[in-house]
Order: structure tokens, then sequence, then C-alpha cells
């Protein structure tokens, strides 16, 4: 039901950010919030037997339902920032784009040692990003005990990447 | 109650992001679940009086107590994002920084005309960002009925150059 609805309300964009690329927009979801409510619903009830102790979300989509979520679960929320945003100490990360590289950032301090800590992002696609994600929580001691999405574009097969961190990828869409 | 709370939990970090400037850190703020949900509650009953259409959130900070507070308006959520990041067709507005200029967008379709729209963000410093949206938002036929921050810096001056707009300015915290 959740998913129905969620597939109808992304747009398609086509030829965003460049020509040939078809871009899902969230934005429309955005305006809706029962809907809201219900995709809150759907990741709490997949992810609650995960004994998570943090979510970290990456900015800056990530940040709409990453601290939500956490909030509704009742658990810390951590911002993981693109180089220079954060104020405090940070460990970064760097990976590669298709020209050039990219840098994230997690407060050193975001979470204790051994903390089990899902990666949320709004959407999964060739991964590079999350697994500089998951680099950096391990990098602060800390187990990666899942991702959630809100997509994934399976014929990316940014998923498989996720695998050597955690098994438990949960994406509440997926477009093959 | 919410207020001294919220304090206690925004962290100073000096010299961020130059010499002589202290930052105020929301990032504490945001482990707290239970802060988080109070903030939500304290800005709700601020400004339910407004009888909003519509809640747009400035990228990125914006978007984490923007998008919660409209949900439990049971309200639309507008993001407002740095140039280049909407994929749809947007309305475009520019504002001076100290060095060079910046540029949000937000989607032509955002809202209907007429729609009476809060903007919000976590911090008011000089207001360059918030006159820019505030812009964008009469742009698109919107009505600007207020503003709302966690952090106001009142030594900067920044909420006279929004009484132009709304005299509507909530803060919860203000620093003098």
């Amino acid at each position: 039901m959740v998913e129905q609805n969620l597939r109808n309300a992304i747009r398609d964009i086509p030829d965003f950010p460049k020509p040939g690329i078809i871009f899902k927009d969230i934005t429309p979801i955005l305006k809706d919030p029962q809907l809201c409510e219900d995709i809150v619903d759907a990741f709490v009830d997949r992810i609650k037997h995960l004994k998570l102790d943090v979510i970290a979300g990456i900015e800056s989509r990530g940040f709409l339902f990453g601290l939500m979520v956490a909030n509704k679960l009742k658990i810390p929320f951590v911002p993981i920032r693109k180089q220079g945003k954060l104020p405090a100490k940070t460990v970064a990360e760097s990976y590669k784009l298709e020209y050039g590289q990219a840098t994230i950032e997690v407060h050193e301090d975001a979470f204790p040692q051994g903390s089990n800590v899902l990666i949320h992002d709004d959407l999964l696609a060739t991964g590079g990003t999350v697994v500089a994600a998951a680099k950096l929580i391990e990098k602060l001691g800390g187990h990666v005990a899942g991702f959630s999405f809100l997509i994934s574009l399976d014929f990316l097969k940014g998923e498989g990447r996720l695998h050597r961190f955690s098994e438990n990828v949960y994406s509440l869409v997926r477009y093959n």
C-alpha cells in the first residue's frame, strides 16, 4: 500500500541532471503528510528488529526521513555531510565520481564505539556515497547494521557493493 | 522548558567556519529524540494560529525540523535548495555573500498561488538566505505568513530585514 502510493508520488524528470538520465523526483512525496507518515511507519516496521542505536542520514535528502525515523524509534540521528560543513572534529572519506571525487564527513564524537548504525539516504544508485558512509561508520568503531532507502535503482547494481558491510538493505520502492 | 533544554544542547564551536566566529552546532540536538519531539511541539504551538498551507524549508538544515513540523500540522513541505539541485522547472533568486553570491531555487509548481507559506531554517544570522527565500515565495504568488528558526543570532540584526515580508518571526532560542 505505502509502496504503491510512493511509486505513484515519485515523479520522473527526463534529462536531469544531464541528457539521457531519468531523475526520480521525491519532492511530491513531501507534499503529502499522510504518505510521509506511512513512509516513516514502513521504515520502522522493517528495521525495528535490528536493535539500532543510531540512524545516520546522508546530506541532504537523507536528512528528511532519517531524522523522522530516528525520532520514532527514540534513538539519536547523526548527519553525514559534505566536506567542510560539520563544525566540530570530523573523520572524512573520499569517493570517486564520474569526473573527480567527493568527500563526506561525520563528527568524531557522533556515537559511541560498538554502536549499531543504520545508514539512510533517499535513493540508492551506484552506491558510491553510501559505501563511503559505511567506511566512515566503521572508522569510528561503529557497526553497520543496515541501510534504508526510499528508492533503489536496482539496474545500477549498487546493492551488491553494500553487502560487505551488511546484508540488511531496505528499499521501499525498487526500479529494475 | 524546551528553550532551556535546547540552549543546553547547542554546542559552541569557536573559529568555525573561520577565525573569530563562534558557530552554533545543532548536531547534539539531533541525538536527543525527546528534545526533537519537544521542539516540533513548540513550533506547532507557536505557528498553528497562522492557518498555514505550506512550510518551505531551506537546504539543508532547514529540512530537519521543517518536514517534521509540516507533517505534524498535516500540510505540505516544500524544499528550497541550492542552485542546480531541484530537477523540475524552478524559479531562482540570488543574494550576496561576504565574497561573491549564492543562488537558491524552488520548484515552479511547489504550491498554489495565494498559499500561506511559513519559511523555516535552523538559524537566522544576517538574513540573506531567508530574504531570498521570501522573495522566491512571493515570485510564485505565495504569501509569506511567517518565519521559524531554532536559533536567532539577534546581535546580527537579521530579523529587521524580514519584517517587510511578515511580522511573524518565531525563534526558539535567541542570542543577544
